[in-house]
């Protein structure tokens, strides 16, 4: 088993180096993750300039670019040899809800996915966390699954770790992603030299958060394991959608 | 009716000021769009520094972000009176297939989605579009048929339109989208100081293009209309998925 | 005459435009500018990414580089015809003592006499000038006078003109840079995710100010020329270096 | 003795943790460097955004800019306890002739200088440099001198070691700055999506590279030690200048 393994958190996060060593215990690990922090990077690929790379003295390879471009690069060319699987993380701070939308760690699962491998990407639910081992395990044990019984290949999984001791964890959840309510208002105030800025607010409260929901399950010292989609087309509005240009003239 | 306007080619784009004075005739038009390139931004948020917005001679408002950066400024306090719709494009180039997840333009949509706004996405099919006017004319006609009968508040357009005069369009086609065989592998080359450098490859030639996608719509000189989702949930994978777990020990 | 206009505010400047229509009563000019504010740029180069170089409608180049860039990608390449003089500005907010270290209007000029041409900067002091006019007024006194009668080569001039009407400047003044009290303390606050983040403080007040120098000539309402040389060597210290080095064992 | 020490290729550059080391052994060292390589940098100053400063495991802090901010947090208000003198380097690549205007390593010495500190950059000859102890050794000479006869404050001193074992070093000299051929064109090409690019040129040959040049010191295996100016005021012209504008009308 080859993994191919990055993040967006940068390739000095503890959470990455926790997974790394974790996956060695399962197979070979090629790290290839951003050079700084991309949080909030979601699947955007940089087109209008070259990337560069670089091996690091413990083996991880450093790109200064987002990290659908890590996992970009190294499956299109930098790798010699194919990975069998992608993962993402351990993302410090959860990715619950439409916060997947904006998620770097997911869009590197979903590029994985988008090359033709299975993909996981994982979080836990702290900016500092504490159990990143927990995490760790708890990937283990999907991943061991996985070996054994395969999920459909469109299947990509993201899964969200609450930051406990592994014994307080009560077991998996297969959930659907919850939401939040709308974000809170930008901040707008000045720099140093009188000039106005505006910074993206905090992302709001939970919503949809109720049974069957990623919130729900980590609020209950649950794993929680979330069936992804890359196909964005909502099949089930072609059709009334058909029907409703047929009186839209051109 | 106040539409907000952006994109992801830039302020500049001449797409975007075709846009803006076609809907001009429909209502008061607010644009709000990034003061460089963008293209490939995908959801990417800003939140590791502060953005800057100025309003320009024309009216136009310049953000040194992304388009999602965009609207949600726009739409989180920017602005003092709140659209009642937002509109991305028109973009130079297609967003088909697996592009979606990739595009800047589909993200601003999202975003103004997300944030409680009807949202449409327009591109055309050239990288240098000669017929920008037609798109703009497609574009209204949906626009004025969503005024009549409004679709349900979730559904975003993804609205691609061939490069053509207006006589030679067939109509309109609701599609799903399609997808793309694997991107080209990276290109590796040297920067004038003799280090390694990589580009991102090429998007890959057409792969699943048959009848009902919007591949198929736009080689047939129709508009292909994407309805797309922003929960990216798999729904019915999670069923599966929970049974497929309870075998998962932690 | 053919004159190369750049300056470190961006292609979109009014002082820039101000000078580029002045200049063209005394011969034909090419404006290079960066695509967005590089205030601060000092002479910093572009090594590790190619740059870009768009034509504008109104016939300006705009780079995504450095005033530098500008300059150097001008005058190695970039245009058929070589310019004859390379002139910077107006820049918004003036340029004197310590600034100049810092400014990437000097340094657009520095660039030009580097490459071989003659070379000046011109600075209004305010930073939303009213007088743009008076100080391109001024400019082209110099540069006339500068083709009658040519300075030395290496000499590049720093001009910097108070924000008044031109019938309220007494004349010019040859100046040497004055100083400034050291910068004020940087400013740390947070993000709103609660990080620390540090802004650059303001530059501080003026320290070396009295008669001959350009903060006295700008007080005193007269256009400050000042002498810049690119050679950084400090001379008179090198005789002297030397015999302290020669009790410095290796 | 208290070090601050930076450079211009990045927090993680072997010649940055080896002259660390060597300080070491003469007092404490507080290290400040950017989070990546910003050669080219020259003197420029951020000013539209805030920065981001982060201590590593090490010890080392690295922050998000250029050199120069690096010195200038450090001295404003980052460091508790004020530094007694700015060191930058050990840089990978000669600084020499014309370099120093673009230099990131000179210019962290100079924003040390500026905010009231004796300083010295050090450049080793090599971009791969094999015996990085040989010029930290050289340092070592001349900090321990400076301690004894200490130079006046306003000298800030650019030393390039040829990148030789010690032994094959035969002493210090002091020089003058030589200067380079005219810079090699730019070169034009294009991305892998047809767009055309711009690569700034390699610098130029030595031109004015004689006796008494830091070029000639390099070239027969002495240390250069230089003597570098932060007043950019070029003297000896002002006088004739004032007499030249005297006939300048306004």
């Amino acid at each position: 088993m080859h993994f191919l393994l990055s993040n967006d958190d940068g390739y000095l996060s503890e959470g990455l180096s926790v997974l790394a060593e974790a996956l060695g215990t399962l197979g070979r690990v090629t790290v290839v993750a951003p050079d700084r922090d991309r949080s909030g990077a979601s699947n955007s690929l940089t087109l209008t300039r070259p990337l560069r790379a670089t091996q690091m003295p413990n083996g991880y390879i450093r790109v200064d670019g987002t990290p659908t471009d890590c996992v970009h690069l190294a499956l299109t060319g930098l790798l010699e040899n194919e990975p069998d699987m992608v993962i993402a993380g351990i993302n410090h701070g959860a990715n619950l809800g439409d916060d997947v939308l904006y998620s770097g760690t997911v869009a590197a699962a979903m590029e994985g996915r988008f090359l033709g491998l299975p993909a996981i990407a994982v979080s836990s639910t702290s900016f500092q966390p504490a159990h990143l081992e927990a995490a760790a395990s708890a990937m283990l044990g999907i991943i061991r699954r996985l070996c054994d019984d395969p999920l459909p290949r469109d299947t990509i999984l993201s899964v969200n770790v609450p930051d406990r001791p592994l014994t307080e964890l009560k077991g998996f959840q297969a959930t659907r992603l919850g939401n939040r309510h709308r974000a809170e208002g930008m901040l707008k105030t000045t720099d140093p030299r009188g000039r106005s800025i505006y910074w993206v607010g905090q992302a709001g409260p939970e919503q949809d958060a109720g049974p069957g929901t990623d919130f729900h399950a980590i609020n209950h010292d649950y794993v929680s394991v979330t069936p992804i989609k890359v196909d964005l087309t909502r099949h089930e509005a072609v059709e009334h959608l058909q029907e409703w240009l047929l009186t839209c003239p051109i």
